[in-house]
């Protein structure tokens, strides 16, 4: 069988209708399963500014009280996931638009309050990743949103590079090849000349910190594909959106 | 097999804790295979309010431009999918959340502008059931929001009590024994003795409209249900949401 491949896809594609439809194309294009994994972003924050909510950060991280969650589920497996799947479906696609709350394959809890109280945000605990593998195997398109449920029926807001990576370790760990990527505006990691590094293995990463100036707003997806292949996931993709799979670096161990 | 259950939750419903919690259990208790269908339509409506949309209604009939179909996706598919699916799983169900844009099981077209341009709003052309009866099949739940997407990849609007009566009308095709059951807050239809009337056959409900007078918030719901009785679904059930199945009035040919 060909590599699962899991895909993870920023908000700034999403939030464009033109670049949407040239991801689409090239995600329908790259052969084998696949699963997409979405957040989406911008719409809530537009929303919430529209609504007069205040956003709360701390340290520079989102705290999700009751209507900004609500919002979220809203832009999230809402109004973002569903107009993956049509736009999908108008790409003769087959995709059903999930969430981590649907078929309990997502465990997830209420983040402990420490020092900060982060409202409605989840930490993921496990996946088991059966029904998502019965729907590929039916040819049905996983299009996740980044919403899980605890048990006690709590919707929880959950970082979509986490799903995303999750998944994956979860296929992998089951024996299955995996493939993880992560699309985005950028051609992937460059060296000093300005191109494209193909390939880097874990132990080579520090090394070339040191040496080459990365391109500032590639350091957050090379650090969540460094976590990936971290915490297990064999193969990790970083790259331009409209040719998943090509181009771009390829992370592993 | 017992006989496939589709319900269909109206909106009051859906927009008190309380009252979504017991019909849950209800709708948990009924046996056989489920499918459950809503709308959303009160959270649509505070959402445009404040949001400072114009609610355009034609002769009691919404109008939905781009900003409304927004909002109603987000509603229905969006918080309303998904408070359903986690407070189902949290009574211990394993639901799974879609609209009739998933998987191409729903086949709708814009409605065409004649006097009056409806916006975003898709009259239902076909039901595909066999997405939704392997569903039923491995036990899973399917809740399902009236969106739907027409071939362009279009979102739709759609009404929740047509989804249920053609997914209805499509299993009972299929020639599978088939239950509409439209659950909402008051007990049945009512004779003038306020006793509710247990069954009632088409043929019997002119001479009943003649002589009896009905509790008016039923109307609509008593249209639905003959309005698919007329359309081939053998058992039409109205009635009390929190016992779904049991009391209430059964519509019959």
């Amino acid at each position: 069988m060909k590599a699962i491949k899991v895909f993870k896809i920023g908000g700034a594609v999403l939030d464009d209708a033109e670049l949407l439809e040239r991801f689409i194309i090239g995600f329908l294009r790259a052969e084998g399963p696949k699963i997409l994994v979405h957040g989406g972003g911008r719409l809530a924050n537009r929303l919430s500014e529209a609504l007069g909510l205040e956003v709360k950060i701390h340290n520079g991280r989102r705290i999700t009280d009751e209507a900004t969650l609500q919002i979220a589920v809203m832009a999230y497996s809402g109004w973002s996931n569903k107009l993956l799947v049509s736009k999908i479906k108008a790409q003769g696609g087959n995709a059903l638009g999930l969430s981590g709350a649907d078929l309990n394959w997502l465990k997830v809890v209420k983040r402990p309050v420490k020092e900060i109280d982060f409202g409605w945000v989840g930490d993921v605990q496990a996946v088991d990743i059966a029904p998502l593998q019965e729907m590929i195997f039916k040819d049905w398109l996983p299009v996740i949103s980044c919403i899980g449920a605890d048990n006690s029926g709590s919707l929880l807001n959950i970082n979509a590079d986490t799903i995303a990576t999750e998944i994956a370790i979860g296929f992998q760990n089951a024996g299955l090849k995996t493939q993880l990527l992560f699309c985005f505006e950028k051609e992937g990691l460059l060296n000093q000349e300005g191109q494209v590094i193909p390939k880097l293995a874990l132990q080579e990463f520090d090394a070339l910190l040191a040496t080459e100036v990365l391109n500032g707003g590639i350091i957050p997806k090379i650090e969540n594909a460094l976590s990936a292949v971290r915490k297990g996931v064999s193969e990790v993709w970083v790259g331009y959106f409209e040719s998943p799979g090509e181009g771009g670096t390829l992370f592993t161990h």
